[in-house]
């Protein structure tokens, strides 16, 4: 398991610098100012590279949307009961959630998969079956999962990326209750913050739920001693499944040239994961949102990361993703569609 | 002129708390815990009120593109020469610039017109004719325009408004070689903040340009002395046609109910004198974005606003606004179509 998964990571292309620097040469060309869309121009310049075309394509837009359990729950971390797991994954295959919402408007589609959520859905209205486990084990009592699942959850992410059949870009997306717990843990073990300065409120813990939270993250390190220098290891004894699917659908999109647009602070959980068991990830990486949870700011400075909207959302489930995409395909979109100063004749600027 | 300008003003409607009220109710209710969607929720309860709809309806998108030359850009305060104005009028109408590329992302139909271009258009290819002079006189020398052309200037801009058939939302944008001179004057004047606070390289000056563009401001606002208090004074002395039209376009959203979102520098150089001359336009503006021009963060803080957007953007045009209202019908579709907890069967925040 491990090793087809370090085999997989082995294959992700290098982003072309060629096609980079041509829709850079291009960008100067447009009537406007040079430099004048910012951050437009510049994401335009990095899917360029990503996809290896000069003037990149954004049809084909799909968010995966990652359902799992979390046996940390139990130590009442989150606002809401576990039972809200499925039922949100039945509300996103009737299409009434925020992500299908969202992605309407981006012109995505949704793809929900169960990662590991601790219940069986009947057929044939059910999500992607990816099922590692019927949810983490309790990380304060030990391992979160086996380093053989956390490298199969990882491996079901790449494989919902190759299944599709065109993908242009991709959103991450998460669905889990509890899963800003290991999330703030991943995040304390790699950036080295303390669990009190990343840990959060979630979907909305008061003051004490929050002290249970810190306390079952700094439990949970404390029994698990999680390696940083290991990606598989900190996944393992401190993750989630939908986590390590969706450090899988990182490396996915790496493989297929796919910018990959992270959604909040679990997408970036899974971020932290995949870029260090796969450093090569990193160029094809967009951060979408800057949001609420605190720890995201620390999480994004980690990865190096600028996050394009900063909307104060907290919801997961890909919202956020989904609103950078319409970003991300208006920054294509002045690539490939906006008048040269020479087709326009209009005079450029005075040296 | 002033008369008929004064009596559209004081048919500005309030608008309707119950709305805004109902669509904060119902955001409460949709299968999210409360407030994770954040701006996302708050705009769309805005907009409740604004459209005095609980469900409000984001179809008919327009974005206004004003155009004006300056007098001062003879001052050396641009880097590109004069006649760019009516070439970018040119390149607007073929649909290659910026903001017809963004436009069609937001599925926003652009209105182009002629407030002041130093230029005679040919037809039948031209903007619609708003002229009010070929171009401001040099307000290093004297007042840019008289009072009675500032008020024909904003009452252009009502006009505009009131010739759309149908107007969910609008947006403002601006073209003028050297309009951010007077913007950066007109920000000075509100704010209270010295000139060279509040002004920044436009389309991109050297530092000469900007020491030139500095020492016009401080001369146009000593041989003027545009006096605060009355906006339209402000305009005529240091302002430009397009900005006067922008503040029109302004308080004609505000009398058909609509969202105005404003683009960026120059346009919220009109909202300064919308919101001055008519202070009931308030609760209907939106900041696009946040300018990379300096004295825009200023200009934002005096009109109490916070802008949507931070994607280092100086292009005007309304392209900011034009990524906005992607922002803001992505804000109305979640109030409009998520599912309610009840319509879900999903369980709620446990108490």
């Amino acid at each position: 398991m491990e090793e087809r998964l370090r085999t997989r990571i082995a294959q992700i292309p290098t982003p072309s610098a060629e096609a980079a620097q041509a829709a850079a040469l291009r960008q100067e060309q447009l009537t406007k100012p040079q430099g004048s869309l910012g951050r437009l121009e510049r994401l335009s310049i990095q899917i360029a590279g990503i996809q290896g075309r000069e003037r990149p394509r954004i049809e084909h837009k799909t968010i995966f949307t990652l359902a799992g359990d979390h046996g940390v729950a139990r130590q009442g971390v989150s606002a809401y009961p576990a039972e809200v797991t499925p039922q949100m994954v039945f509300n996103f295959l009737a299409g009434g959630a925020g992500i299908n919402v969202l992605a309407r408007q981006a012109g995505a589609r949704v793809v929900v998969a169960d990662l590991g959520v601790n219940y069986d859905f009947p057929g044939p209205n059910r999500p992607l079956d990816k099922k590692v486990a019927m949810g983490t084990a309790d990380m304060t009592q030990g391992p979160a999962m086996t380093r053989e699942e956390a490298a199969k959850s990882i491996l079901a992410g790449i494989e919902l990326v190759d299944r599709e059949k065109d993908l242009d870009i991709l959103g991450t997306g998460d669905m889990g209750i509890g899963n800003t717990t290991p999330s703030a843990a991943i995040t304390a073990v790699f950036t080295g913050r303390s669990v009190a300065e990343v840990t959060g409120r979630g979907t909305g813990v008061d003051d004490l739920g929050l002290a249970a939270k810190v306390a079952a993250i700094e439990k949970a390190l404390a029994v698990n001693r999680p390696d940083p220098r290991d990606a598989l290891d900190v996944l393992a004894k401190v993750g989630g499944f939908e986590i390590g699917g969706i450090a899988g659908l990182i490396i996915g999109g790496a493989l297929r040239r796919a910018p990959v647009v992270i959604d909040g602070f679990i997408s970036g959980a899974g971020a932290l994961i995949a870029s260090a068991l796969a450093p090569s990830v990193r160029p094809y990486l967009i951060a979408a949102h800057q949001s609420v949870e605190v720890g995201h700011r620390y999480l994004l400075e980690h990865l190096g990361l600028n996050p394009i909207l900063n909307l104060e959302l907290r919801l997961g489930e890909g919202t956020g993703a989904a609103l950078a995409i319409m970003i991300c395909q208006a920054a294509a979109a002045v690539l490939n569609e906006m008048a040269t100063f020479a087709e326009a004749g209009v005079s450029e600027k005075e040296e």
